[in-house]
């Protein structure tokens, strides 16, 4: 249960479609899904799904046009540079039927930034889906791009993390509020008790989560919900039945 | 270009399915997608797609479905414990239209482990689609289960890793060749370069990727393929167009 009824009008959601072969391969460990995630959760949006594809015109379209549909935000990252596998916003246009356009904005902008040394390349890199809009173009070399209701970042990711910073707050909504039950136990002995909770609390998510290599504690059970008094409710019930003995600490 | 025509018929492609809200709200930092591509990569697997989805039956059913459909093996890690929020199995099941059944193999074993404190938490997880065989269950406490081209693996990165270690070479196929190019330049003043040769090796992936803070190479080109000999031409003409004063080293 990750949404529930009784929040689902309040819910944001979001999905993240992270764009490069060096990700598939093994060369180069994504760690912008982390940051992205750890952001969106403290920004109360919902990141509901993220997909890793490759460097391949067909399936960023794909990929693009399912994800606008289906969640309220999208953000991909990766594949903005000037080489021939930079093709993210090849795949955007194609994903919405549109052209892909030199945006005068960042034409004169590299213009100005590159002097002389401009080239095709660097132009290749002031093209956007027609209908794009420029957020961001004040940090590192790459702008922050917007399509309908999806979010062009490069995927560098001290370059993704700067322009992020910089946009954050309109993606901002209800908060979610977590609270993590910490317990010296197996799962296999609090999961009936957990149903229980969990069939009586439409409002709350829970989940349970196995630790190993803790002398402390084996199980942290964490609860969640944008209703902070149904959080509360849900918890204390949850710490009624759970045996007090296995109860580590609650945060 | 990711897959070229002419080792298409060789390619062996994967598709892993990350299960977990955990991941997604950014509480735990995903390490198997990782650790998965690296080990398929040297097993010559050409790892296709990642897909990280909620704990969500209808969501892992689809999922399942169109990987299965997509890729000649899928993996999928998480979802798999005693708990209400582990739905794995039974989004599998659903995928291909088959009952969730007792596997009476993991009924005994778990009987057998676990003696008089078995329940119906730990009997849960003897749960497979029907039809499902048991790979693999000398490790831990999860068993390693193939449903059709579907290998169900733990969440928890020691275990998937424990299991993934003892069946790898089941999965093993040509190997790719890989060459990597450093080189003291930027990125848009290659490209054209990289362009020509792109084009006229249609049986060798070239990637180009920009290093930051790296006084002595600003871009990383790697260029691969399953094919040895094509990727030593590719490359010896790639050097022989590039101004060598920006050759840092090849390796």
């Amino acid at each position: 249960m990750f949404m529930t009824n009784c929040d689902q009008a309040s819910i944001k959601t979001a999905g993240l479609i992270i764009i490069g072969n060096e990700i598939l391969s093994g060369k180069t460990q994504d760690q912008n899904s982390f940051f992205l995630a750890t952001e969106l959760r403290s920004l109360g949006v919902s990141l509901s799904r993220i997909s890793v594809i490759p460097d391949d015109l067909e399936i960023i379209s794909q990929e693009a046009a399912l994800f606008s549909k289906t969640f309220d935000l999208v953000f991909t990252t990766g594949g903005v540079g000037p080489t021939h596998d930079d093709i993210t916003m090849s795949g955007i246009a194609k994903a919405f039927g549109v052209q892909l356009t030199r945006h005068p904005v960042l034409e004169r902008a590299f213009h100005e930034r590159y002097g002389e040394a401009v080239n095709n390349a660097v132009l290749k890199m002031a093209e956007v889906p027609e209908g794009a809009e420029i957020v961001e173009f004040t940090t590192n070399n790459f702008p922050l791009v917007v399509f309908r209701n999806v979010y062009i970042f490069p995927g560098i990711p001290r370059y993704l993390q700067e322009k992020f910073s910089l946009v954050r707050e309109r993606f901002r909504t209800s908060a979610f509020f977590l609270k993590r039950i910490y317990l010296r136990a197996n799962e296999a002995d609090i999961a009936a008790i957990l149903n229980t909770i969990v069939e009586k609390n439409n409002c709350v998510s829970f989940g349970s989560y196995p630790i190993l290599g803790n002398n402390d504690y084996q199980i942290i059970v964490t609860a969640e919900s944008k209703m902070e008094a149904d959080l509360e409710r849900a918890l204390e019930e949850l710490l009624q039945k759970l045996p007090g003995d296995i109860i580590v600490r609650v945060a």
